[in-house]
């Protein structure tokens, strides 16, 4: 068996996510186990570094996958950004170590999510941002507020996860950026939660937006009640920006 | 009679380009047109600073009308970008002096046309650049090639236009940019004629690619046949970057 890595960037605008589902082929994961299957004559699996959700693009992804066969991985490439929709691409692709897990190697992600500024709507930016529609939020306090999420929680009560066994993960970094009209969060950890980037946003604007007491965040740590944060921010704004291996 | 100026971003991808058409109502005029007739209760006809063509987009398009009544333009700004499509915004509504006039008044305008040069392809600028497919030009030829077309010239063998009377035009600034796989050309002068950037952009990419000689250049200036020069570059990767009054 050969292992190799794929690095991936899709526009999740008109998916259902990454993970591939019986009920639909509109999933990120499927496309390219089409074509993978297609093109090497033998049915493909690819582990993803984690699920994205529906509507959650990915600047850079990363996927593995078993073969029987060596594949010249250049031509591959080429071949399957010809048969891959125009939202989906993959960058790289590289012969990996039997040992490698796109999942199980990650040490580290970092998401982004966009949040749009200006007093006008976003045209380029459309499906990329959240648009706050011309509300400010006070950026120094998100950055203050931030500051409480940083280190080794418990982090159920920002998250919808049901199925993980442990809700404690690590947030190493969370960077604020603005560029232009677009405020960029962000987040690096050890790992995430479902929902838990868009949970942690959405806490931080309604903070920033004067809705929320940053003295809030350390009683979500303690109660691990979801209904007690803020709300699920936007799929459309975030993104999968790096793995870390 | 009072007399405003639109500032205005659009992409481009699915109009018939700038300029009102009887065939159809899907030009950026037609559409600016029309929300402003009825959120003003009178019929606006607006000048834009040039038109743009089908598929080409705007980062800063300007446009000016004149109205029987003051408008509070801080409300119609946000009320046309509440009845506009979401690939049409306005960014900004001034009154202005009564002599102004979005063409006329134009002293200069920057073009920028975006090339990708990555060997995939991009997803997130899919709709805004020419994508080489992996062919990688020799820039710093293309950059060689490009003061030549610097200065005062009749461009009339590159552009398509039958109509103006003189093809003369001054070309200021040629600049090269590389931002990521993204190679941006800003062209800066006094007036451009119909098709005139891409088709100087067509001829620069077919000398970067070697496949002609930069003297051709200085041969289609002085024959004027548009034959003689490059391919007209796609409308996806040209932007409307700034007009300067």
């Amino acid at each position: 068996m050969f292992t190799y890595r794929l690095d991936i960037q899709y526009e999740g605008t008109r998916y259902k996510g990454w993970q591939k589902l019986k009920t639909t082929d509109l999933t990120i994961q499927s496309k390219i186990e089409m074509v993978l299957t297609r093109l090497l004559g033998e049915t493909i699996e690819i582990q993803g570094s984690g699920r994205t959700d529906s509507g959650v693009h990915a600047r850079n992804q990363v996927a593995s996958f078993k073969t029987l066969r060596q594949i010249p991985s250049d031509r591959l490439l080429m071949e399957m950004n010809q048969y891959l929709p125009d939202d989906i691409v993959v960058t790289s692709i590289v012969s990996v170590d039997d040992k490698f897990h796109a999942r199980f190697s990650a040490q580290k992600k970092t998401y982004v999510y966009q949040i749009w500024l200006a007093s006008y709507p976003p045209v380029f930016d459309r499906h990329f941002v959240l648009d706050l529609e011309g509300k400010l939020p006070n950026i120094e306090m998100m950055k203050i507020a931030s500051r409480s999420f940083i280190g080794t929680h418990d982090f159920k009560g920002f998250s919808t996860d049901k199925t993980k066994k442990s809700t404690v993960r690590t947030i190493e970094a969370i960077h604020f950026v603005m560029e232009g009209n677009l405020l960029r969060i962000e987040i690096t950890g050890d790992g995430f939660l479902y929902n838990m980037v868009r949970i942690i946003v959405g806490t931080l604007l309604e903070i920033g937006l004067g809705k929320r007491d940053i003295a809030t965040i350390e009683a979500i740590f303690q109660n691990k009640i979801r209904e007690n944060a803020g709300e699920t921010a936007p799929a459309k704004g975030l993104f999968l920006q790096e793995v870390i291996y």
